[in-house]
This record gives structure tokens, C-alpha cells and sequence, in this order.
């Protein structure tokens, strides 16, 4: 017999990824006898998440702001010490992330969001196909980087990207699949990235 | 590169229990991109969470509390219909909350709250022996139930109380062993766990 309190928090900590009823239950407990201060920490940090944090508005990485009316440019976009000519295309942002924590790419990044996939009814018509083409041209790009995931999507992503890429005279490369096929960047360690990165082929 | 917000985040929720790095930063993720409203109606819930859930002051479950003030006394310990003859003795409240889902006890409980750990240094004082005493007395208790799980500590447990309630000539039972040697009663099924209880042994 729980409150209908334990019950309501439970089943929001339910709804983050991978957590079930009983990781809710423990997450409850701990918070309710472990540490005096984690809950109201936690839960003011959360009450403002999305008013501080939002998607970049140049690539989709996670951005801060300062006020509310500014336009959300993350730390890498706005970082000059970047390499403006080099783009990485990711799928998303946990991607971006992994890449980052292995230190590989001394680019900038385009998050797609998703990727193209026939079977889940996603076409090319819902990437942001062209947003990535109007910064490819403003910000002067040589050389796009395909770093979608070695799947069928991932693949089929790259594909579409040769497609659309194409008419601007862009060097389109792909991540050496050092990952193995099927698998998750957000897992490789440094050095299956460093290599995927360093073997890239030019599609 | 990541904000320094997202870092806070990331952290607070790395030190819920098993929760590292990379779930943390899954949960961010998710938070930020996923469900709109899922960061606030979380966050809001968290920042009162102590102020509305507490230990019962009887038995130790998690107990809701109306006004600051209050006492608080969880739902089982002030439903009537349950036998308040009947004391069931567990660790943690995680185990009581396992055994409220197998609906194999139809008593009251007394969370201990840890287990005798000579290796780990927890001492007979460090257990609330007399605040047990005085339930078991004043709600004039017929049968203790010792629920702690089939573990080294849980056996030396067990034989503390056998030690301590004879003086009281309360009958004292211990579940069986239905749950496998230094398994967890957390993830016992309904049916181990109603073995458990119905093959009970007077200790
Ligand atoms: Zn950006
Ligand atoms: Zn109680």
C-alpha cells in the first residue's frame, strides 16, 4: 500500500527511457531516506530545465540561455577555435555527445533528429535537409562528415545526403564503420571512434 | 561540450542509485527533447517531495503528511482491517513495498531500516530493537514475522530478534527460505513470495 504521492512520482520517474516501475520505486526511496537535500535539488534544476536549456538553433545541440527571448547558440557553434569548413551530420544529439567526449572532430555539427527510414514511415521530406543546405552555403563548408549510426537507416541517410549534397560541390565523407554494424555511437569507446573518424571514406 | 546547467543536471541524477554518466545524460536528453511538460510536472514534484512523504512514525513506510505539523502514520498502520496481532519485521521498505505487491501478509510491519552486519560494523545498538519492543507491547502483538531476506546478515538478524523478543513470549516466526540463498526480496515473484509466507518456521 503506497500513497497516491509515491504512486504520481513514481509513475513520472516511469516515463524517462529505460526505467521501469521498480527503478521508479527505488529512485522514490532513495530520494524519501538517502540524501536530505537530492530531491528538492533535482526537482528545482527540473522545474526550469527547459526554460535554460534549448536545441541550438544552428545545429540542435543542447544550447543555454540566458534570457528567455535569446536565440538558443550552443557552446560549439559559438566556439571560433572550431573549424568552420568541416560539418559533422549526426542522427542525434547522444551521438553529438559521444563524439565529443572521444575528442575526434574539430568541426561543427548538423543534428538530423532522425533518420530516414522507409520501414517507421520516416522520408526524406522530415529531415532537415534544408537547413543543413542553407548552412552548408552560409558558413562556406568544404568538407560534410556523415556520422549517422552503420544501420540500414544510418546508411540510407547517407545515401540521401550524396543526393542532396551534390550540386554543391561539398567533399561528402562517411565514419569508417569501426563501430560494428547495428551497434550504438553513444557506446563506442574513444579509440573505435578515433579510428571510424580517421578511415572516413569520401561517399 | 556541454553546458554547464546540463553538467548540474547530469550530476544530480548520476547520484540516484545506479545511475551513471551516460543514463544520466539520457535522461537530460530525453527531458529536454522528449515530452514537454515531463521536466516541470517531475521537478515540481520532487522540490515538496520531503515535505509530503516521511518514514511512518510506527513502522518506517513511506507515510503521507497533510500539514507540516503532523505525525506521520502510513496507510497500513492506521487501516483497521489489518490483524494488529500480526508484526511482520523487515529490512527495507523496499522489502515491504514486495510484499504488499504479493499480498501474502495481512499484519502490520516494523522496517528495521538496516541488517546486524558484523563486517560492516552495524551492531545490535544500531538497530531500533527497542522501539520494536515497545510496538510489540503496546499493540499487544501475538506473532512476529522475521522477513529479513536469507542472507548472512539477514540470518544474524534473525537470530537478534529470536534473542531479544524472548523475554515477551510473542511467538516468532521466520518466512522460508522460498527465496533462493542471498537473493534480493525485491525481485521475488508473487507465488516465491507466498511460499515463503505460508511455509513459515517458528524460530
Ligand atoms: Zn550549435
Ligand atoms: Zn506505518
Amino acid at each position: 500500500m503506497i500513497t497516491s504521492r509515491s504512486k504520481r512520482t513514481i509513475s513520472l520517474f516511469a516515463r524517462l527511457p529505460g526505467v521501469g516501475e521498480k527503478t521508479a520505486q527505488r529512485y522514490l526511496l532513495y530520494l524519501l531516506t538517502a540524501e536530505d537535500e537530492l530531491a528538492a535539488e533535482l526537482g528545482r534544476e527540473l522545474v526550469e530545465l527547459r526554460q535554460h536549456l534549448q536545441p541550438c538553433s544552428l545545429c540542435g545541440n543542447i544550447a543555454e540561455i540566458e534570457t528567455p527571448t535569446s536565440t538558443a547558440i550552443c557552446a560549439i557553434c559559438s566556439d571560433v577555435k572550431r573549424d568552420p569548413s568541416l560539418l559533422c551530420v549526426v542522427a542525434r544529439v547522444h551521438d553529438l555527445l559521444a563524439i565529443e567526449r572521444a575528442g575526434s572532430m574539430r568541426g561543427r555539427y548538423f543534428v538530423l533528429g532522425k533518420l530516414l527510414s522507409p520501414l517507421e514511415g520516416v522520408g526524406p521530406d522530415d529531415l532537415p535537409i534544408e537547413r543543413l543546405l542553407a548552412r552548408i552555403q552560409k558558413e562556406n563548408v568544404q568538407e560534410v562528415i556523415c556520422a549517422t549510426p552503420p544501420s540500414v537507416d544510418g546508411e540510407a541517410t547517407a545515401l540521401l545526403l550524396k543526393r542532396e549534397l551534390a550540386p554543391l560541390g561539398v567533399t561528402l565523407s562517411r565514419i569508417a564503420s569501426g563501430v560494428p554494424h547495428g551497434g550504438d555511437l553513444e557506446f563506442a569507446d574513444p579509440i573505435t571512434m578515433g579510428r571510424a573518424f580517421a578511415g572516413r571514406q569520401r561517399l
